[in-house]
């Protein structure tokens, strides 16, 4: 890896690697003095973050946190309208990720993904639903349900909770591997002057119906290629992977103050 | 116009005059040298359109027509479906446009329009239909009903047409700026083994509710900004701008062999 | 026939028959002074229903024809918001029935059925459209497209139709017997003040994912029994049945002066 | 209260008086011997509901508890499906019933009422969950957060609880009196096998958008009317009524042996 990131060519190092390997590649780009993003979740438990995060500050590079589900299209408007005080005041945030099971082995390895469903799926939850009662509102105290209800893992398969915050307003997530129908990605913000519900994805305005005379495909953890399906028109920008990379890039090139980089993805 | 178009360090010229003025932009174009893309409709009727074409190809240089609405990214992947069977053989194609009017008062003189909103709306929604029932088929009757309800105009504000094709298919469009209740564009395929359903705009995914204590821009022709509204989280990339726009200079690019090209919208 | 409708504790027949033995059960209705209901379509052909219409005014007997569509809980409400205004003037009605054919054999037979898919469906069609415009108002020209596309019969199993009203409305249906995917039961007013959109049937609040461990009835003509399916909660009460047949009841008793009727089914 | 129920020519007793009065109201009822059904929630706490169960087995009389949304059309279909096993082992059960608050003033007096939105909202959600995950499995454990958001009252406004079932199932409710949007009915169920989702008023198929050009009634608790609407069918039978009714006075019927009832509502 130490190899690969001191490439003199590469400038930019962007970790996907399993959640074990984030720290150490991070440890690398600071040592070479490369800038680095890392997707989420950033680590496995929040020693590693800290750890990490003064790493990077010390070695004084670039470096972002790849949330992509702060980047799509649609939290990017609504955001904007709790912002401009279209709910009035934030009563509850609601973010649900659910879906059939993870694509790699690895997620099944708590040693190597650090946890379960609550971890893979919770970040995105958390960084949402804070972001609409306000990033600077602390929470003060957290209720949690979790069990594992049918994946043969020692991580939890499903989890339930609520962030009670400092100012009254509550958060909730809801993630799970167990999830039959596909990707289930659902927000709601709840405001003493309105309301806002995001689909963004089983149901975004695209509808099919096919007997199955030709498979295809039609969405990330779709579980059926025939009968009623809900594909998805523009899955990364659907995703916020346009709009994350854009801002990481804008962010970079302004601190770096130049134009063109060269990115290696690991 | 011409001493715009004839400045040396305009590569590609971008029409989105009225439509009246098409024809003589393209030839300015043409005289000039310089690449050009014209927004829709092409023109005012169809023998201007086919002046301009023999133009362009007569000059020799780089032309594009401007349809977006087979660029957005659910037309593509649904037309990716309908190639690929997924539907069987395809028997009726819908497409509807209608909205509570046009954006600019050029619209309502017949002169610079050409027409009303048969020529305005329905130039997306023929192309959209013949796409998905195949574009080397040829129609070979048309039926239409169109009207002048109620706006204080000289063209119809409401049209209701059908175009029957050589293999049977039936098309069908439906094109209003008398539509009370936002933009709405929606396209339905129906074949032998399935059908498609596509909301580009007012049902996507994205549900408001607000009092309307604080005022927010909603979407392109939203027509209130209180009650349950309809936000569209990217319009430029449901409409299909970017995808329209990269395939436009990718087409272009390859064409005249260069990389970096400066454009001028007029 | 004759025998059954004769028979002393009959008071009220329902013919449900074939559409070629309307008449006849009818005419029988008239010389043994039975109150009398059809279901729709009335007969096969407006000269049927003329002489029809005459027998059972000249008998005196108590008719009614089962128009279920124009019953439906959200038809009613929604009519009763076009009397009232809140669409102001209506410019278009549309309706559709599509469906992956009829439920018994006589359908393709032209001769027991009088017609195809127009008659067949257009019949709810145009009495759901003519409601909305005003059933007052006169249609004065008509259009219409039809085919047989894919079924091996005589009839169309497809057509689209305009009727353009004196006050200058435009009502349009579509039916069809080869839609692929259910019962598909829509709706749609625009007036100058507003619109209202109806989906009586395979979008009514209630969606089921399965992955078809265990087979259930979903709904009429629902064509998968697994993958993401759309079941209808109460079919009769969204088909207007209940609502139909209260009306037609309460019109007969106070017609009859009578509390208590027995009905048979035939 | 007592000279009313012993009225002569009543048989049957409906109680839908304040919280407070269904007690007194119950034991009048046993007093005279006079068949019961009390609407919900039975009573203030579960010291009263059980009083009044023993009471009225003591009594001797026939008595029900009228839990209107366990007999919703949706429900008792979805709840079919259930139990036949369309979603294979039951592992999530939600309900969520939120709105801008009571109709009556007398919701806001603790005394009378007995709580907050959580007693009010919550007996349906826990009795739907719980039908879904099967009667006959034991709870064993509760976690709640409730809170007095908003409204100027000693009870919760708000409330969001997570049941655990012996057999590993979890059951959720979310109430509110804070909602903005109008009256807020769903569910959720979640298996091994599948998935159901029943929205049950605020989108139901109809959608209306007016200028507001005539005030119209659109659903219970709607907050608006104009802009986009979404107006219910027949609202008694999407809440249940005409189901839950049907089967109580089937179920007395049975139990009395006579076909004619007299019931006061009070």
């Amino acid at each position: 890896m130490e190899e690969a990131i001191n490439r003199p060519e590469v400038e930019v190092v962007c970790i996907s690697l399993p959640n074990n390997l984030h720290e150490e590649a991070v440890n690398l780009c600071c040592k070479h003095k490369k800038a680095v993003m890392t997707t989420k979740p950033l680590a496995r438990n929040a020693e590693e973050a800290k750890r990490m995060l003064l790493a990077v500050e010390k070695a004084g590079i670039f470096n972002g946190y790849l949330e992509d589900l702060v980047y799509t299209p649609k939290f990017i408007k609504a955001h904007e309208s709790v912002k401009n005080g279209a709910l009035g005041r934030i009563l509850w945030a609601k973010s649900r990720e659910t879906h059939p099971g993870p694509h790699s082995d690895w997620f099944w390895d708590i040693e190597q993904a650090g946890g379960g469903c609550m971890l893979d799926l919770g970040c995105h939850c958390v960084e949402i639903t804070r972001s609409y009662i306000g990033k600077d509102i602390k929470p003060i105290e957290v209720m949690c349900w979790a069990d594992t209800q049918v994946k043969p893992i020692d991580a939890e398969d499903h989890a339930i909770g609520l962030i009670k915050y400092e100012n009254g307003a509550i958060a909730q997530f809801e993630v799970s591997w167990t999830f039959r129908g596909g990707l289930d990605l659902r927000d709601e913000v709840m405001g003493t002057e309105g309301t806002i519900w995001i689909n963004s994805f089983l149901r975004t305005g695209f509808e099919m119906f096919t007997t199955g005379k030709a498979a295809n495909y039609v969405a990330e953890k779709a579980e059926s290629d025939k009968g009623w399906l809900f594909p998805v028109g523009d899955e990364l920008n659907e995703l916020g992977y346009n709009h994350m990379f854009m801002d990481m890039f804008n962010s970079m090139e302004k601190e770096l103050n130049q134009k063109k980089l060269s990115m290696m993805v690991m």
